[in-house]
């Protein structure tokens, strides 16, 4: 009895992810959900990386998922594209972003006016990863002050993933951190998740990681 | 109907956790819920606390809880203590520890050698807050390099706490993390929540949060 109402209630999130899916096909818009603990950077990467994806001539969207707050959108703001803040908390508090709350957003956005649209899940290495939301890839960003032994801790985010970025390197000469060992532990929970590093202090590695994004662009194009 | 199936599960979580804090009262054991994002280093504080308390001649334990892996149980093992493992990959892969998961735990325990049980949950803001296992008093650990807005983004987790331990202190001088900011931004959403300091690689502060554990242990006694 109790398993059956867990089906129903992933297979109605399923229907729902495929139907925001085929809007953004419609559009043509390319989805990425962003996912990682709290406080982990990845508002300060979308900081560094929107603004090269626009001077290439891409037109961005942001949906900030939190449980409650719009300290996200507002640091986004400046960038001057369309933002969404899509908070949980009327939803019973979430721990995560569901394809119904990514549904309820797009009535906000004119996709027509999108190419790459992220989606800023809420700060947590769990339940985010179980649920699909009709993006085109997953990316899970790990900071490195959080230790080497998370991909151990929470394999489903890592097996879920398509990319590990590494944020915050430029911290790493104070902090005791192993970076083979963390390479090590991915390779055991996820052998084709690709790992990627980044500062969003000094801005080292988002290059390689806007390169990464216009590739799986491309990849998805080529497919249609 | 939906509602009120989410009122059984409340219900029986918390009388499962009444249950557990019978079985601590009888063998007079305090007992602490330390939660956290992930890699805010609970496990490191608890290394560095519980020689602490031993020194003190206070017998603890702890019941470490993880989706997955025995890495925390590991690093505790040298301390000598009694230590059960509780994983909830068995149990769906639960994203906090639950009541009746403390209770099976208790099953491993020998309480009348314990006088304080530590219960590392599972590394995650959100959900942990949610649940009363039968504790004395919640904890919450957050990292400097997490960011001061975290109180604003996961509010619930601190109001239930007593406490935060402001961890990773020696990293400062390496973020632009500002102390008064996250100190407002506390006082906003909890003004009666203590605020602490430490470093677990240094060592700095234990002494204070060791302090603060037996005045709260003392407080207990003097209500019986």
């Amino acid at each position: 009895m109790e398993i059956s109402v867990i089906q129903d209630v992933l297979e109605e999130s399923n229907a729902v992810a495929k139907e925001n899916r085929k809007i953004f096909d419609l559009n043509r818009v390319f989805v990425v959900n962003m996912m990682s603990s709290p406080g982990s950077g990845k508002t300060s990467i979308l900081q560094r990386t929107i603004p090269v994806l626009q001077n290439l001539g891409l037109n961005c969207a942001v949906i900030e998922g939190d449980i409650t707050s719009t300290i996200d959108s507002e640091r986004l703001q400046p960038l001057g594209i369309q933002i969404v803040q899509a908070n949980t908390e009327p939803f019973g508090g979430d721990c995560h972003i569901g394809s119904h709350l990514i549904k309820a957003a797009l009535e906000y956005l004119d996709l027509t006016a999108v190419d790459i649209l992220f989606i800023e899940n809420i700060g947590n290495l769990v339940c985010p990863a179980e649920f699909y939301l009709g993006e085109d890839c997953k990316v899970v960003v790990l900071s490195v002050a959080e230790g080497e032994d998370k991909p151990l801790k929470y394999p489903l985010m890592f097996r879920e993933c398509r990319v590990c970025m590494v944020s915050k390197i430029d911290m790493i000469p104070y902090l005791d951190f192993d970076l083979s060992l963390l390479e090590a532990n991915i390779q055991k929970v996820n052998g084709q998740l690709e790992v990627l590093f980044n500062s969003a202090k000094t801005g080292e590695g988002i290059s390689t990681w806007v390169d990464w994004l216009l590739r799986r662009m491309e990849d998805r194009n080529d497919r249609k």
